[in-house]
């Protein structure tokens, strides 16, 4: 068997029971973090929380030599954990269809999303978002300011009125890896988009502490949102019970709010 | 302090580490289930798995009279339960904001949803979902067939390639609830809209005997999936990795997955 555990997003205690008991059944426990990464905890930390030992495979060890995974989970319990849910990435897919393709069972046991978390820490609507997309370091595509398609993702969402979620670019240059900041995120579209555009950083989701504010792109990018990870979202236009969430949880600044308020 | 904590998809053993020990360390403990209910427990089995008494509350006991929940917040720890995520509906934001505005200070625990199901268990990629749409009982919606707002979300995703998230109805006509099934919802779509459309049926989303089914509309409409909770997901174009995933864990037919694969 080889099930595929999201961590939830962000320390030892984001997953769920019952993924913590599948986790504490296992034979084997694997690990990706080059997908994703929990921000509030360590390898060690996880370890030492569920009392067993992580296998972290980069991506060459899951999408090109898969087979002490596979041969581990045709033999026993096999885990495969990733941060927040699971299976988000074609990498885990892929990885469970070649599990299926060779008779194994698979299951999977979901995590809690920044998705989620973009609606219900802000209090924008969840059926009001649209795609999401994500940007990328300057350095990570290759060219100058924001892709095109970011762009093109944020203006078609909100023709229809609909919020972007803005996943910010992770690289794992160090141990660490290394986080876009929302004060990067929101200069890069406040100066190769709209500075006076309204957005909304989200800074730790899932931890005791997260961070919301509201305002236009130009101030954010002035702002310091501590540590990470942040999120950003590009709002279509606001409903009055989001326009007033943003204001009270969000501390937005009421011209830029009301200039998004439609009904 | 006012803890809102989402129990997450199905069962008691959905909630994470963190909403547990939220829960446990509450001095009283309010819920509702008329926005979503969980599946897979009961309210019975919630308390006696969590040993506490959990005081429900109806649509007008949170929207109309929230003092109490308000007030026990002011004095002590009081949680907040929903099934799934919480703050997705207003009635959750709109007593968030009451209580700030009250001075009584707030916090999010997040669960997971079924948005981040209706992807990972069906291997459709997270990215590629737009705007998420509720099809409704005919006798909800108080007239015939499908309300063309359901079918403009599909439509307007679709152009753009994208897949559309179909929360089914619930009513809260009788205790348990009565859910809207897959084969009833594939069946009002290929009524009133497309018969030779595909479609992606989840069922149990959450629970350890999850199925997905992929099909023709008309034919997802002639299938029984189970006990609930459904979700139903409409794709827009599919990439080679999502056609196969459809075809190995969702049992799709070649035909009609081919028809909507465009890379």
């Amino acid at each position: 068997m080889l099930t595929f555990v999201g961590l939830g997003l962000y320390d030892e205690r984001s997953v769920t029971l019952a993924g913590r008991d599948a986790i504490r059944a296992a034979d084997r426990v694997f690990a990706e973090f080059y997908t994703s990464q929990l921000a509030g905890t360590t390898i060690d930390a996880l370890e030492d929380f569920h009392d067993i030992e992580i296998e972290v495979r980069d991506r060459a060890g899951v999408e090109q030599d898969p087979d002490p995974i596979l041969a581990a989970a045709a033999s026993g319990d096999a885990v495969f954990l990733t941060a927040g849910d699971t299976m988000i990435s074609t990498t885990h897919v892929d990885l469970r269809l070649r599990a299926e393709d060779r008779g194994v069972e698979t299951r999977v046991i979901h995590g809690t999303t920044a998705q989620a978390a973009a609606s219900s820490l802000t209090g924008l609507q969840n059926y009001r978002f649209g795609k999401a997309t994500t940007l990328p370091f300057e350095r990570s595509h290759g060219g100058d300011g924001v892709p095109g398609s970011v762009i093109e993702t944020i203006e078609a969402n909100q023709e229809r009125g609909l919020h972007t979620l803005v996943f910010l670019d992770i690289t794992a240059e160090s141990d660490e890896g290394t986080y876009m900041r929302g004060d990067e995120a929101t200069s890069l579209l406040a100066e190769h988009w709209r500075p006076d555009a309204l957005g909304v950083v989200v800074a730790r989701a899932g931890s005791a502490d997260p961070v919301v504010r509201a305002g236009r792109l130009a101030d954010l990018a002035e702002m310091d949102f501590g540590d990470p990870l942040h999120l950003l979202v590009v709002p279509g236009s606001l409903h009055y019970l989001e326009r007033d969430a943003l204001a009270a949880i969000g501390d937005g600044p009421a011209a830029v709010l009301d200039e998004n308020t439609v009904e």
